[in-house]
């Protein structure tokens, strides 16, 4: 069954409500049509009405009336007139991207990131401090308040009104409820209402996800895995988790779990305890924590003068400290980040066997280290992987880096204010961006 | 982007032509409610017009203009009176699932099976022998065609004509254009054009894909994993791989080896050789091939009086004596297994953590052993995968046992018959079931 009649095949009320959906003035076959034609013009793909007409395959009426229909309501505006092929000179389609903002956060393990955005993702102010997660929800959100605030403050000419706020946590989150489910490095979390608690504030449709799907978007959408229909998103930070693009969509698994990749058993051996009580997990070997506390043996040992100093001077060794020491050639963190990708690599050699994508992109602070991490996964993923799987395969560093997460939070948030579904509610409410109650 | 999208998106011109695709006399927004339509009714999800309505969310006009239209061709018949639930008592639409019939045909490695079925997969006549696909693709498709002769010879009230063929093959499989590619159990098979092959003898449609793909499709539409949008169909045959339903639809990946799980390394025992020549394959320590030559090393040193048995009966132990031995309670037969399951298992626990299946199915000719497989694989995958992923997760027997290749072939056939594009070409040519020429 493909994602066209998912759609269509729909409960005729509305779960939430108990009512019926009446979808307003738009036809079922218009209100697909009309998606079609906005996520053309959206993506930058179409830049015309003929240019519509030839790649969607629908008649040049029924481009003209749903684009008509998109100018009307402000989505879309008709600019200058573009480069002519012969004939009436074409219009030019843009999507009306600043007609109004979208305020993420991207929360990690140690860190928030705030950016205020363009309704297409386009960073107009960003902010990003050190946070800890484990302080619990209540912190950590009132100092998402805070800084939300103070960007919407001090940001020049915001355009319009904020029409939708997302939000990217480090662990699984059920993404209907918005709720994180038993986050694992988040005490305190497990089912808290954050949807509840910004709609609440901000009158605005708020969408949570975890943070590898929100990364893995925004590289889809914006980076350097666009154009690909099979991704694997890799974020190795303090822990490690992917998220997976599967034939042109986010894959989330069926309980919303997918992408856990960190805890893969990689060992047999009894003393690589994970925080999971698990025995021999990925993470356990490879992740960001692991990596410091490898370090800070070695330099407690005297194996390494540049992770000694390290630990003089702060009194603890981080994975930054081993990547910053393998920058500058100290051979004890040159061979932990070679272990550690080769690890890595041992994982995702299976994973290419079993999903075949056609891009990796690994990305996290962890792997904005020297380049011995990704060479020595990209040599593991090579040797361990079938050739026929690995023919055409890419393994490429992050392309946003730092600003991967609220890049990837917007789209989110974009993708989900300009589905078919929440095009049928606006219609119906006569009014975009004013919807609190959103469809999963 | 979902598959709706894909599907409107494509180029307005026919590849393999290079003329403009015309559509016939459907528009395609009524294209697309046809095949919407058509799906309920060939599931048997929607009964009656009202239920189209209901289910579907299309206008009342627009479903009895499209049910005329599939009666109109032949494709839904409109049967009794159905029950009333007041008012006028609803006609109850039947797909014509014998408005013709699809020959298939399932390679195994070491086994030929064809079948007869109705357009919704229904086995009308079915044989099987054994065969070695090594013979080469002129051996064993010579005695395809033998077979498919015979099976329309000897089928009583065969109904209406040929629609389609289909065909699992034991090895990879490039979709679009049918052909093998570089299978490495199917020597003489890389690029052999089946479909010309079987399109030029019978003059119907043909489709190939690899036997993990085709029995993960059987299971999907007519056995366990009905109803499930994840499942991971693992066949343990002479090799190990699995098929994989993605959100509702066969994910084959970027080169279309997705699925290719017996080449995962599990082990870093060098003296574990695989045939594919890496170390420490999961196929080669866990496979068919590997359990019978475990079993004919316990034979040989008298550690299993049973399996001794065997060897001196056929000069060889197979993975099938291992498992009727385990089942009369032979103790190194049943350590055999568990040790299989085992393997299996732990591969298994990773992929449900990556992918988070609702559903693992366990098949192929080596699974049709006693439970102790089947509880290994179980109790490893609940012992090693995280507890949000196996909170829901079920992994069960397959459910059609040795007929899931050819219904899942069939199943393959009757999807690409019944998809928009077919339905296309068949307006357009006006008659269904005559192209032979398909569209990947």
């Amino acid at each position: 069954m493909t994602g066209y009649h998912r759609a269509m095949i729909r409960e005729p009320f509305d779960a939430a409500s108990e009512r019926p959906v009446r979808l307003g003035p738009l036809p079922d076959e218009a209100l697909d049509a009309l998606v079609v034609v906005l996520d053309e013009i959206r993506f930058g793909r179409s830049r015309s009405r003929s240019e519509l007409v030839t790649r969607t395959g629908l008649g040049r009426a029924i481009v003209a009336q749903r684009v008509g229909e998109l100018i009307e309501r402000g989505l879309v505006t008709e600019g200058d007139v573009g480069p002519s092929t012969g004939g009436r000179p074409p219009r030019q389609l843009t999507f009306r991207a600043d007609g109004g903002y979208i305020l993420v956060a991207d929360l990690g393990a140690t860190s928030i990131d705030v950016a205020v955005t363009t309704l297409d993702g386009r960073i107009l102010g960003h902010h990003d401090e050190p946070a800890r997660i484990e302080a619990g929800p209540e912190t950590a959100l009132d100092r998402v308040d805070v800084l939300f605030d103070s960007l919407v403050r001090t940001t020049q000419g915001l355009p319009g009104r904020l029409w939708g706020v997302g939000i990217g946590v480090p662990g699984p989150v059920e993404f209907a409820s918005g709720r994180p489910i038993s986050p694992p490095i988040m005490p305190g979390w497990d089912g808290y209402a954050i949807r509840e608690r910004f709609a609440a504030r901000y009158g605005a449709p708020v969408w949570i996800d975890n943070d590898v799907n929100v990364l893995a978007l925004g590289e889809w959408r914006s980076g350097v895995a666009a154009g690909h229909a099979n991704v694997v998103v890799v974020k190795i930070g303090t822990g490690i988790g992917a998220g997976i693009i599967s034939d042109g969509h986010l894959h989330r698994g069926a309980q919303g779990s997918a992408g856990d990749v960190g805890h893969i058993q990689v060992t047999d051996d009894p003393t690589v305890v994970c925080r999971c009580g698990n025995i021999g997990c990925l993470e356990a070997v490879a992740g960001g924590a692991a990596l410091g506390r490898a370090g800070q043996g070695a330099a407690e040992d005297g194996r390494s003068a540049r992770l000694q100093t390290a630990l003089d001077q702060r009194g603890v060794v981080t994975a930054e400290d081993v990547a910053r020491a393998a920058s500058f050639g100290d051979p004890v963190a040159v061979a932990l980040l070679g272990e550690a990708g080769r690890r890595v690599g041992s994982m995702l050699a299976g994973i290419v066997n079993f999903f075949n994508p056609s891009l990796i992109v690994i990305g996290g602070g962890v792997a904005n280290s020297p380049d011995q991490l990704l060479a020595a996964i990209r040599e593991t993923i090579y040797r361990r992987s079938l050739p026929l799987a690995t023919r055409d395969l890419l393994v490429q560093r992050s392309s946003l880096g730092g600003l991967a997460g609220v890049i990837g939070a917007s789209v989110m948030v974009g993708d989900q204010l300009f589905s078919r579904e929440s095009l049928a509610r606006w219609i119906e409410a006569g009014e975009p961006g004013g919807v609190t109650e959103v469809a999963s």
